[in-house]
């Protein structure tokens, strides 16, 4: 039976539940998450049973209640298990803590809070994705910006860091690639159910990532991308990752919504620079000037700012010679020439020591700056550590 | 005589003590600068005078020694006369009190300090400059950074800010030719003394500054561009203006040492981003990078960071509204509810948008208006238009 094929201390009838309340409405739907944190998932299906029966289901609606007692979790689990597909959800072993950030963070775009759970095509266990970073940017992306996103995305898996990213056309293709380049693991996280092909030409790009990565969905099986589903995916790029890379975007590009996420969430959030005169690096110009994502140039950039390496490098520490050790010999005679007393000009101590006014000149901002000559608007003094010193 | 050709309240006698002092050393020798701040420069070049009778020199050495007595400054200035060119000095009307600053910066390669004068050949007043604007960067600049430093300088010029350079190729170039422009003043500062064309090639351009702006330098007339005159040169450009813009900059460059003195000189430090793959713009990442300057993408945007507070604010790149913004609230929530690929019923995008069947199947035929939503055999579906929205 497929609601015990994940290992966990998760029973099936919270696995069943979570299926069940996953078609009642749009995945990130804030309504619905507070009330499975309030009275968990079991106890939620049960209330919205019953009021369906009374006739009212407040914000969720009554055609919402309707589907709680029509729909099949059950079903919905075998056809996955068929499919490969398994369905995640909090207290499994596999289940990502860091979504669970998403509970601190308000709702953007009315979409918010951790999933139900996820649905996940791929051998990849997602605790994988700890350390993971999203690249992500735009699908009209240009060859510099694929470039990029590749050689950003090879770097990030060499150093054994999993690479996140949507399976978009543009900036999310190149990254998965990179990844696979890379020879490390990537996750797709889609807006469509994790059973489907989208965009349907990246069919064989999904099937490499579900056959070595994994390709992770909130959607319920079968899900059609709907800009909503989008809006919702986006978090979950950014908070099942450490970091996210914008490497180009427009300025309403998709992209800036998951490093808006990413920012809540406290996430490193990155932006790579291009030409000004590019409409797809706008948007990344615009993170990087208001100060909302660090710009990073390659992989090496990415991986220091995400705290690889030179971490917390501490400077030796070092005795500190005194003022007397650091005087030459010839300080020391300009030193000599300055009178305990009344300020003297330049001239007159270059006269009493027997040098020359220019190196007598900066002998004394030396003295200056060692704390034993001081100016007066007459000339040179000695300071008082100093007149302490001549005794 | 041209000693008096200056109007202001320096007399004739200090005029010449500085033009004599500039002949002893190279440009921003702080050890000069600093007796001169002392003693004055009459008596300072008395006292090295005295000095050359003694045999010894210090640090200036017999050499320099030799040229105070050996210098003619009244011909000097004769013949900078003669070329339409002035000495400007501290306390001549148009000395620009901007150089003061360089007095509370220490030395940077040995060079610091406000020069002992400016040699000025054109007839832009040196106080138009209070509110300039330097642009600078590589001289092997691509044709996207010099056609990036144009629009910058039409843009300032337009403003009625100066733009300052340094009349080299690449970057240099571009920002005096964008200020032509944009009608609108322009000052080239150089390394080698003001009367002589550097590059060869700029003879025109030069010409063409001097026509209508103003060419500018510390070197005594005559003098050769050497590289510590090129150091010296930059904090000149650094302190004449209110701020900097580097356009772009291999790590090496010069340019990167004009930002220097205008970050140390608390002037606005400003950097144009460029591909990451372009070695040009490497040095200006690394001070994006380190928070050395601030981003800047076009004109507008250095004279939102030049302007004081609310001045010049530029508002933010927006896409051009799309169909979508054009809907009403309710409208884009039944889009939403459309997906991307399959056609679905009307009660499906109902229970999708959370809203009566009534209301959307009304919008439904707004949007398929709009060019948004198209029939289907089966139902409702995203135009190939409102697809490209997604995300």
């Amino acid at each position: 039976m497929s609601a015990s094929a994940v290992p966990g201390r998760v029973d099936d009838q919270e696995r069943l539940a979570r299926v069940a309340l996953g078609r009642l409405t749009e995945p990130g739907d804030p309504r619905l998450l507070d009330l499975v944190a309030e009275l968990g998932a079991c106890r939620l299906r049960d209330a919205l049973v019953e009021q369906r029966q009374a006739g009212d289901l407040g914000g969720l609606g009554i055609d919402a209640a309707g589907r709680v007692g029509d729909c099949d979790p059950e079903a919905d689990l075998e056809r996955a298990d068929r499919l490969g597909i398994r369905f995640v959800v909090p207290g499994d072993d596999e289940w990502p803590v860091s979504l669970e950030d998403l509970r601190r963070v308000p709702p953007l775009h009315a979409r918010g809070g951790p999933p139900l759970g996820l649905w996940v095509r791929g051998p990849l266990d997602l605790r994988e994705l700890g350390s993971s970073v999203a690249v992500v940017g735009s699908r009209s992306a240009t060859t510099y910006g694929t470039e990029v996103a590749t050689d950003v995305a090879v770097a990030l898996a060499r150093s054994g860091r999993a690479v996140v990213s949507g399976a978009a056309f543009g900036i999310d293709q190149a990254a998965h690639r990179g990844a696979f380049v890379g020879q490390g693991p990537t996750a797709a996280v889609l807006a469509c159910g994790a059973d489907r092909d989208y965009p349907k030409a990246h069919r064989q790009l999904l099937a490499s990532i579900a056959a070595e990565g994994a390709v992770v969905s909130e959607v319920p099986l079968d899900g059609e991308p709907m800009r909503i589903r989008f809006l919702a995916r986006n978090r979950l790029i950014a908070a099942l990752s450490q970091g996210t890379v914008v490497v180009e975007a427009a300025v309403r590009s998709g992209a800036l919504n998951t490093s808006t996420w990413a920012e809540r969430l406290r996430r490193v959030v990155m932006g790579v620079p291009g030409p000004v005169t590019s409409v797809q690096s706008e948007g990344v110009h615009q993170l990087l000037r208001r100060g909302e994502a660090g710009l990073v140039t390659s992989g090496a950039d990415v991986l220091e700012l995400m705290g690889a390496a030179g971490e917390c490098l501490v400077p030796e520490p070092r005795a500190a010679p005194t003022r007397r050790d650091r005087l030459t010999a010839r300080e020391r005679q300009v030193l000599d020439g300055v009178p305990a007393a009344g300020p003297v000009p330049t001239d007159e101590v270059a006269r009493g020591a027997g040098m020359g006014l220019v190196e007598v000149g900066s002998a004394l901002r030396r003295l200056v700056a060692a704390g034993l000559v001081e100016t007066a608007p007459e000339g040179w003094r000695l300071t008082v550590a100093a007149r302490d010193d001549l005794r």
